[in-house]
C-alpha cells in the first residue's frame, strides 16, 4: 500500500486490509499509553467535503493530527474547481507540501468516484512532472459507490466484538450479518454504505443478506461484487425483500435508509439538467414510496428474531431514532439506547482506520516505524 | 483541578483561582524567555462559538498553540448538534481525540451553562463507558452566567497594576472596584461580565460596587452569591442606581453596557416561542429605555471623581466610544486612548488564564510540569 | 530584514531580494531531502483575505507549515476590523502570540498598503507599549500597488528556466521580457500583478516590455519607478501598445488580463459613495471596451514570434484559456497545455519564496539557522 490510495475497499487483497485494522488498533494502543505517534513534524493534510459533515471531518482532522499533519479545507465556494480543467490545476496548487488529501463527495451518481480519480490523475501526474516533491495519497472518505472508512470501521468493531480481534478474523466465518434498508422520515440517503458494507464483509465467508423493500436496489456491479466474493471467501451472500429473514438469527444488523440506485441516477441526470421541477417531483414521488414501508423498523420485536435476541446492532450515525428525531424512523429509542455505548464505539474506530491507511502508504516498512515509537517512546501528553 | 473542568469561577477554591493565576503569569514568563511550554505533541481542542467572536476565539487559539493543542472549530451551521439527544452524541463524536472543548454560549438565558453541562456529561460518560481514552476538559468561553476567562484576565490584570503580583492578592482588600451599567446605542449586551466581575472580586476583600440605572439588574443568584462573597472575605458589596457614587473614590471603573436580566429572559421565552414581532418589540422598548440613560458614560468628568482622579479604567472590548465608533457611547474618546495601553494589557492575559486553565486540567503535578519545561528549555523560536 | 515586514519589493535592496531567493532554494533542498525546517515549536500565523482565495491561501499555509507555525484566519465577517480605531485593536487582540500576519487586500485602489501600513503601525506600537510580547512580520499577499510573493516566485522561475540558479542572475541581463495586457471576458482583474512584475524585474538589467492597449494605463508611480529601475540596473524599460511589438524575439511573454488604472479608482470612488448603479454602468462600459481587443490573446501565431518560438509562457494562474474556460480568453489551449508543466513549476516556487520572507524576518543569523537544521538533521517525515 506504499505510496498508494484508497478508493474503495475491493482494491485491495485481504492481506492488504487486515493490515489496515492490525495497524489502527496498535495506533489505538499507542495512544492509550501516551505514546506518540507523530510521523510528520510537518506536512499538511487536504480535505475536501462536497457535503456537510461533523463525523468525518473531525475523524479525519484527529487522523492527521496524530500523524502531525495539520488539516487545511478547500472551501470549494472560495475556490474555481469546476470542470475538467480546473481540477487538475486547483489539485496540484494546493498541494506543493501535501501528504494526503482527504475526499467527501457522495451526492452525485457516477460523479464522487470519478472526481477522486480525476484528483489523483492530477497529483501523480504533478509529482512525475517534478511539481510536487511528494505524491498525495488520497483517502476516500465517502464517494457515490463505497465508504471505505466507514466500512473498514464497522468492521473492526464487529471483529473485536465476535471474535475478539484480527488474529480471529478466520472465526468471522458463517456470522450472518443483515444489511438492511430502514424507513426514515427524509429521503436520499448515499448508498455508499449499504454497498461498502456488502462489498466489505462477503470477503471473510459472513453471511452477508441485503435486504430491502423491492424498488430499493443498490447499484449492479456491486451486487455482482458481493456475489463473487461471498463464492471465493466460502461465505452467502443473498437479497431479500423480508427485514424479518433478514433479522432472523442474524449475528449483526445494520438496518438503515437509502435512496434506489435508479432514482439517483434520474436524480443526477435532473440535476445535470438544472431541472429543479423535476427533482421536486422525483423527491416526493420517492417520500410517497418510501413511507409506504414504515414497518421496516428496527423496533423490539424485531431485534427479538436476531440469534438470541441478542444481535448485534450497527449504525453509521446519525440515526433516525423514532419519536427521538422523528415520529417515526430507523430505530426504536429503546433499541438504540440499549446499544448506544456500542454504536459509538463503532463510531470511534474510524480516526483509527484513517490513519492505518495514511500510515501504510506513507511509512514504508509499517513494522520498523512501530519500533521506533516504542523506542523513541515520546509522550503524547506530559505526564507528571 | 486535574482533569476537571471549568465552567464558573465560584466552582473553584480560592486557593485554586491563585493556582491558575499564578500558572498564567509562569507560561508568560516562559513565552518571554523562548522556552517551550508544550505538554502535548499531538491532540485536538473542539471550539464551539455559538456567536460571533474574535478576540475570545484568538484567546482560545493562541492558548492551545501554546500547549501543543490544535483547534478545530465545530461550526454547527455545518454539524446536528440540537436538541437533548444528538448533544450528547456529537460531543462523543468530535471528542475521540479531543483534550479540550471551549463552549462559548451566552446568547439565551438559561441556556448557555445548561448546555455546558450536558456537553461535560455526555463525555464524561463517554470517557467512563470506554468510547473517549481522555475526558476532554471544558472550558467556558462565556455562558449565560458567567464570563470566567474574561473576569479572570481582568483580575490579574488588576492585581499586577495594583498590587504588583498574586503573591501580594492580600492587598487587595478595601480596594474599591465600580462594576457600573453605562450607555450604548446597541442593546443586548451580555451579563456574564458583570456577573462575573462582582462574582470574582468580592471573594478578596474588595469594595465591590454595582451601579445601575434602575430596571438594569442582573441574575439575583449571582447577587446573592456576591452578597455572601463578600461577608465571608471580609469585602464590601453594594448596589447603587448612582453611577457618581459609584465612581468615587474607585481604585477601579469598570462601565459597560448590559441588558435587564429580566428583558432578556423574556426575550429567550419570545424566541423559543419563534415571535419574532415580540422580540422587535422588546428591542425597541429596551433602546428606548436605554437612551433615557446616556448620562451613564465614562468621560473626562466622571473619571475625576475616582481616587485621584488616576483610578484604572477597564473595559472587555469592543467599547462603544462616544464619537469614535458612535455617536454617543460608553466611554469619552479621551479616557479610552489615556487607558488603550492597559487595556489591551488587560485582554493580553486571556490567552495565558485559559492556557492556565487547561494547564492545571491535564497535569497532574504542575510544579514538576514547569521543573521539566525549564530543564528541557526547548526553544519557542529558534534563536540565532 | 530581521524583524522587518515585507510590503513592495522595491522598499528591499536587490541583496535582499537575492537572498530571498536563496534562502527560498534551500528551504526546498531541504524539504525534498526530507529534512525538518521548522523554526518554531509553536506560534500563530494570522492570515486576512480580503477576497476569496486558495492557491495564495494554501501557499501561505504551506510556508507557515513548513517553519512550525499554525494559521488562524481572520475572518472579518465574523470581526470588527471596519475604520480606523479599531483596525488597531482587533490587530492587537489577534496578535498576542502571533509572529506573522499575511494579508490580501487588492480590491480597491489606494486601500491595500494603506491598511496594511495601518496593521503594521499598530502592532509595532502594541510590541513596544509591551502588550504584545513579539512583533508580528507582515506578508504582503497582494495589495492594489504590489504582488511580491508572485512577482518573486516569478522571478525565481524565470531564474531557475534562464539562466539556472541565484548566482548566475547577473546573466538576466538583456533578457527580454513581456509583460502584456490580454483579453478576458472578466474585468477587473487586479494591477498588482503587471506592476509587480515592472517593478521587480527592471532591476536586473532586463529588457522590460510593458504592453497594453490605449486606455489600460498602469498606476504612474511603478511606471516611473520602473524606468527609475532600468536605468539604474542598465536595462531598457518601454511602454507599447502593439503586442506584437512586445512579442519579438521575447525570451519570456506574461500576458494577462488587468483592469485600467484609471477606472479602478473611479470604481473605488463610486464604492465609497455606495453607488452600485455606478459601479454597475462602469461594468459594461469597461467590458465593451475590452472587448475591442480580444485579439490580444497568446494564440500559437504569436508565440512563434518570441525567441526562436520558444519564448517562456508565464502566467499566475488560473488563465481564460480560449474555448476552454471561455469562449475567447488570454491564451489559447494548445500554448498553455504546452506550458502547463511549467506554469505549475511556477507557481510551486510561492510557498518557498512565502516562507523565505518569514524566515528571514525571525532568523537574526540565517546561516547560522541552516546550519543547526543540517546539524540536527530531523526528517520531515519518518523514513523506514
Amino acid at each position: 500500500m506504499y505510496e498508494n490510495d484508497f478508493f474503495l475497499t475491493w482494491d485491495k487483497t485481504e492481506d492488504e486490509l487486515k493490515a489496515i485494522w492490525l495497524v489502527a488498533d496498535i495506533l489505538r494502543y499507542l495512544r492509550e499509553n501516551n505514546i506518540s505517534t507523530k510521523i510528520f513534524t510537518s506536512g499538511l493534510a487536504i480535505s475536501i467535503f462536497r457535503d456537510n459533515s461533523t463525523r468525518t471531518r473531525f475523524s479525519f482532522a484527529s487522523a492527521c493530527n496524530l500523524l502531525g499533519l495539520v488539516v487545511n479545507d478547500l472551501d470549494e465556494k472560495k475556490s474555481q474547481i469546476a470542470h475538467g480543467e480546473t481540477v487538475r490545476e486547483t489539485a496540484n496548487m494546493v498541494s506543493f507540501m501535501a501528504d494526503v488529501i482527504g475526499i467527501r463527495d457522495d451526492m452525485y451518481i457516477g460523479k464522487g468516484h470519478t472526481y477522486q480519480k480525476e484528483v489523483v490523475n492530477a497529483v501523480t501526474q504533478g509529482y512525475k512532472d517534478g511539481i510536487l516533491e511528494q505524491k498525495p495519497t488520497l483517502v476516500n472518505l465517502q464517494c457515490d459507490i463505497d465508504h471505505p472508512t466507514q466500512s473498514m470501521a464497522d468492521a473492526l468493531h464487529i471483529i473485536h466484538k465476535l471474535v475478539g480481534g484480527v488474529e480471529n478474523i478466520s472465526q468471522l466465518k458463517g456470522k450472518k450479518i443483515a444489511m438492511t434498508w430502514a424507513y426514515s422520515p427524509s429521503y436520499g440517503k448515499p448508498l455508499s454504505v449499504p454497498q461498502g458494507v456488502i462489498g466489505l464483509l462477503t470477503r471473510f465467508g459472513m453471511d452477508v443478506v441485503l435486504a430491502h423493500p423491492e424498488g430499493y436496489e443498490v447499484m449492479d456491479d456491486v451486487l455482482k461484487l458481493a456475489k463473487e466474493n461471498s463464492e471465493k471467501s466460502g461465505g452467502k451472500f443473498t437479497v431479500t425483500h423480508d427485514m424479518k429473514e433478514a433479522f432472523k438469527d442474524a449475528d449483526i444488523v445494520y438496518p438503515k435508509s437509502w435512496a434506489p440506485y435508479k432514482a439517483m441516477e434520474i436524480r443526477t441526470d435532473l440535476y445535470g439538467k438544472g431541472d429543479f421541477k423535476g427533482i421536486d417531483e422525483l423527491e416526493k414521488k420517492l417520500l410517497k414510496q418510501n413511507a409506504e414501508h414504515k414497518d421496516w423498523t428496527a423496533n423490539e420485536e424485531m431485534m427479538k428474531l436476531t440469534k438470541d435476541g441478542k444481535g448485534l446492532y450497527l449504525h453509521c450515525l446519525p440515526a433516525d431514532i423514532t419519536d427521538v428525531s422523528c415520529k417515526e424512523g430507523e430505530v426504536a429509542a429503546s433499541v438504540f439506547d440499549r446499544y448506544r455505548d456500542d454504536l459509538y464505539k463503532q463510531a470511534s474506530y474510524k480516526p483509527y482506520v484513517i490513519a492505518a491507511m495514511i500510515y501504510l502508504a506513507k511509512i514504508k516498512d509499517p513494522i520498523k516505524g512501530f519500533e521506533k515509537m516504542i523506542k523513541d517512546n515520546i509522550e503524547r501528553k506530559t505526564d507528571l
